[in-house]
């Protein structure tokens, strides 16, 4: 009703006032047409403003700090795909829509579509495997290793403070080709090892298992063949809800018998090293299993290889885990932060999954019109919990985060030198010097380095009437407040020197 | 057909073979019903695979040698920001459908909406302006420097090989906040000066304009006002079909009277310098528009800075220029590569527009509850057309280029030394050497030669029976076949030595 009221109000304002001006009828007309069309944009009794000003659901702005520290994980994270010889590729952020039906089992409902505009129907990218395998399948290629860091979108239930959104960073490596067993996976394992360490994100233990290990419990189990998916699916929820409650789900809603699903539960309570792969190498039913014993082999290989990186400390064979994507055929992990050293932190941001992965050796094939394979491992480092866990540490801590590196400001302390200012930026530039100024004719010395002061620009170079005759620059030290007068021909050397990283 | 007859012949063929391995009926059964589904499969009469295997329209994938290219120019571009003390920020890839609509004038049609699956209705990015406006009025922001590098969408009609996608890369510089008039301006001026001679593109000039002047110039030729946007339109159209075409548009399909068109005709012939600029403010019509008067005083005093900045000579005072964005408010420019120094990429590539921006006052106000006004001026580097000059001018130099970055291929000349290679490589992985070694137990040394010379990388480190006797390592230098043998404790050292950048 406010807004209503002001808008008449305003409205016969603006009448009074063009009559008193003279206006001609036509002009008022047009007035009141105008001012009608804006009272009616209020949006009537309401008074709401019909316009709301917010990102979509599940989506963030990333302003300058937050960008801050997200090139700072990425720089870590490329740095270690490239230590490891990666390629690097990108794809659309849509693909045809049939590109991707099929290939998440019960999570396909969270995939965005486009509208129908007339044309191809088409999706938003779910993940960045799947576009992968079409890309390697339309150019046949079978051999390739490449990280790929790109946005991906699912329709999900957001969860902000945790991380969780719908328009999220995905950082992909993965290493496609047919190659003697479990190298390339034991390096996909050393990749999420280097890159949680370096990170420091606090203790962490990376979760193994294989798709066959997986299959082969299930068929010991006693699990019907049609039933091994969706059994899995709810396999997957044990790191977030106790066994009693997947039992019940098995049992319940999926109709599996209660002595396979207790058979199971013994299983999937068992997490260890090598020792654990050596005990069900033993077992009596698994062993009898031909899936089962070859994932089991492979584990211990696996198990090898990582001993040789020295990283098995942090590496566990868990039987409960599962993963729910339908592509993975062999080898599967996922990276899990323990605690957080903060405990302010722990509170908010949650312990999950920062990264996950594993081997999904027939995707390439549904996409190849003769079906050949091409074997492949990879893994995706969840970055958005990251950002959250190191954005609010940043927080805690109070330390100042620069989101520029300009290394000098061009100031005056006089008026009317903003031609001279203007030559002496265009001169730093143009030597590749980071430099700004402030836009405007005259501004205030004491305003211009309260600007160095707030955005953390080490130097200025002051120009005035006396340095101009003198040939010389002023060169300010903003954290000493030391001034030296530096000969213009030697300024860019100048800055360059005081402004070199150690 | 053909498809259809071999799929025939394949299940009798199985039928046979089961026959004489006296395979059960049961079993004959399910594999004829396989061979059914992969007949129904094959599509029919037509013998077409039912999947097309193929990136959205108007759109492709970047394999490793683009993106090397596409990472160089966006290097230039980074820089170039960082220079001037931008910071970065970023939005998510769609909008609410409300945020864009009535901003972008006759190409709204061009916006992709995503399909309305329950919950708000979203369209994806048409640029990074309107996006940017959005952020400042939600968060309030008077006053920031920043750019962002992101993929855009529009429903346009593609051609691919002059770089015109329906997803696409723009590069964005902005300046908002309530400056002294034109300093931001020719700042974003010198920006797009120092990026188009920093890639070597070839010769280019950028128009510059200003919609006051083409308003007051509408105005004064007689345009009514109804009409200024949609002749503004179509003078938009002027660098790609003769002022005839133009002239026939405005008159037949807009229903401007001839006189009117042919007045404008004169005006938007001419472009020049500061000379013309002086001629114009003398212009006995011009000089009487107060809107063209403002324009015309503005334009002046940018090409006293830019003089100032020593860029003049690539700067075209341009009446043709109009630009197709409603949001537009002052100045106006667009930057165009002149002709290409290699006469067979200029057919392939074309020559067009490869950057362009202005000032848009207004459209911040849009998104605000109160309308307060915050002032821009910003740049958007065209980066597709650039990658499609650089793509095609490397094709035809035949240099290679690297799409890795690794230093060192870990090898070995005899078998069974696999865990001596996983663990010289995980030595140097953790050190920070860049490093490969090929995925088999026991490779040939020939194919880990061969691999280096493949992808360039140039040292290999060879581990053999004797070497881990003697504590060394033999490292190759593969351009020119030495090889020394390096103490094991040295070996990182020497290959950070080896492979420095000078």
């Amino acid at each position: 009703m406010a807004a209503q009221e002001a808008a008449v109000r305003a409205q016969a304002e603006a009448v009074r006032r063009l009559k008193q001006d003279k206006a001609d009828p036509d002009e008022i007309a047009k007035e009141v047409a105008k001012l009608l069309e804006m009272k009616a944009q209020l949006g009537g009794d309401e008074g709401k403003p019909k316009f709301v000003l917010k990102t979509p659901k599940g989506t963030r702005d990333y302003g300058p700090k937050q960008m801050a520290i997200r090139e700072r994980v990425f720089s870590a994270i490329i740095s270690c795909f490239k230590r490891h010889g990666a390629e690097v590729i990108d794809t659309p952020v849509f693909e045809l829509k049939e590109t991707l039906t099929g290939k998440y089992g019960e999570d396909s409902k969270l995939i965005y579509d486009l509208k129908d505009q007339g044309g191809e129907l088409l999706s938003l990218r779910y993940d960045l495997t799947v576009p992968f395998a079409r890309y390697l399948a339309m150019n046949k290629i079978t051999n390739i290793k490449r990280y790929h860091i790109a946005k991906v979108y699912r329709r999900d239930n957001p969860a902000m403070t945790r991380g969780r959104y719908r328009e999220f960073y995905q950082c992909d490596f993965d290493i496609a080709g047919q190659f003697d067993p479990m190298i390339p996976d034991a390096e996909c394992l050393k990749i999420v090892h280097e890159i949680l360490s370096d990170l420091q994100l606090g203790d962490f233990v990376v979760k193994v298992n294989d798709r066959r290990i997986l299959d082969g419990m299930f068929a010991v189990c006693g699990v019907p063949d049609s039933k091994f998916r969706t059994i899995c699916s709810s396999v997957d929820k044990l790191d977030k809800v106790p066994w009693e409650e997947v039992r019940s789900e098995m049992v319940g809603e999926k109709g599996l018998s209660p002595e396979a699903a207790d058979r199971i539960g013994e299983y999937v309570q068992l997490h260890g090293g090598l020792d654990l792969i050596e005990r069900l190498l033993q077992d009596p039913k698994l062993s009898q299993n031909k899936l089962a014993k070859e994932g089991l082999g492979d584990m211990k290989l696996l198990f090898e290889y990582l001993t040789l990186f020295g990283i098995t400390g942090k590496i566990s064979f868990d039987l409960s885990l599962a993963r729910g994507l339908d592509y993975y055929t062999g080898v599967i992990f996922e990276a899990v932060l323990l605690q957080q050293e903060n405990e302010h932190v722990e509170e908010l941001v949650g312990v999950g999954s920062v990264a996950g992965g594993g081997r999904y050796d027939g995707l390439v094939g549904m996409f190849d019109p003769k079906g050949r394979k091409v074997p492949c491992v990879g893994v995706s480092i969840g970055i958005e919990r990251i950002f959250s866990i190191l954005e609010q540490r940043l927080e805690a801590s109070e330390e100042k985060i620069r989101t520029t590196e300009t290394q000098v400001l061009v100031a005056s302390a006089q008026k009317k030198l903003l031609e001279e200012r203007l030559k002496l930026i265009s001169e730093l530039w143009d030597a590749g010097i980071k430099a700004e100024m402030l836009y405007k004719k005259n501004p205030k010395l004491l305003n211009q380095l309260q600007y160095c002061e707030d955005t953390g620009i080490p130097l200025v170079a002051i120009v005035g009437e006396q340095e101009l005759k003198d040939g010389v620059v002023k060169l300010r030290i903003v954290a000493t407040r030391e001034e030296v007068n530096i000969r213009r021909e030697s300024l860019v050397e100048e800055i360059r020197t005081r402004t070199s990283q150690p």
